[in-house]
């Protein structure tokens, strides 16, 4: 897998599940990707966020006081939560994009956005 | 946010944190996003993904004898993780796609396929 | 299950691994109790309690600035973690009162507490 | 902390509260032990157990088949969860034994048990 090249372009949904597919089918990993083996195996990584996290109190946006070390960790952990999530929606047959497209059309009308002008005449 | 249009596209990372960014923002929202604010949310909707698997025992690839109602709830919960994944992802200074990518190709490294024409000669 | 008498003493793990089971039994619920059921019951009530916590920014010890209904619905949330994690140790055979007096005495070891007449003389 | 002639008595909630309440002070460590570092600490545990059990599907009662190595290990990460709960609750203020008594008087209302004579006449 060297994919070096398409670091630079936008990372699409479809692009990550097509990589996962082909790197388990390639280690005959397929078996133990069943729905609940891929969900406590999403659980587990996102502990191991939650470990970064525990005793910082609140943490500003940026993460401004952070040591590099520690957002590197980060920048290693986040993604598995999201490798994860990708291969877990694909085992169950569900379109992880296009979910996410509809659900935020859904939160948009469950949460309207104040009009403007109507607030401010 | 009628972006109907987009649902057939494929859909990129960077695509939805936009969408996320302007959404918060519309809504004043930016303020309640804060790192930890946002893992405590994402931890609650795996939370609710958990609870839609949890008393089925083990579930076979693709859902097969699950209920449509049962496989629409999965489909609204599943997103919910990665939007505030990718929000998150966000607050932190990550760019979650590219980090993706990195973290496929280290797990190569660290679970090397199999070649096949060594292991078949 | 008519205990309010017991509710003045103190309550032991067994105390609540034995009403459990009982429970479960009364119900006919043992098939449903299987040690990875059990795990992703616990995983959905972590999260109904990181939902109370969410929004909140860092939240100081005794919840001094929350409505009164929001301390009660926590104290309905913390309670059921704890019981599906004592049905899952006693699920796998784990005696969960002598593991939590072992991992005490581990952790006593590991971070040794600062001798006060050393650093004091 | 050498408490081991009380492993064999039943092990209550307030003595895990006022070991972990002791062991805290003693290690100044209180300032730590605010409520969401406690709450991201949990999930954090709940991931080391899933990790445990997220390649295994399904795992019938008692984990007949686990070697002793990792049943050891589960025993060790499953009194953390347990820990950081009962201190979570304490720094809530909430007496979590009372609560855990409460909610399975709650549960029993909600879920009745079938009487057998009236089942079974």
């Amino acid at each position: 897998m060297s994919e070096v090249e398409e670091v630079d372009e936008r990372v699409s949904l479809d692009l990550l599940k097509h990589k996962m597919a082909k790197f388990a089918k390639e280690r005959d990993w397929d078996h133990f990707h069943t729905p609940r083996n891929l969900l406590l195996a999403l659980v587990g990584e996102v502990g191991e966020v939650s470990e970064i996290f525990q005793w910082k109190g609140e943490v500003p946006k940026g993460l401004p006081d952070w040591k590099e070390e520690e957002k590197i960790h980060l920048g290693e952990e986040l993604p598995d939560v999201l490798l994860y999530l990708i291969r877990l929606a694909d085992m169950c047959g569900i379109d992880l994009g296009k979910a996410a497209l509809r659900k935020l059309q859904l939160n948009a009308i469950k949460y309207p956005a104040p009009n403007k002008y109507t607030q401010h005449p």
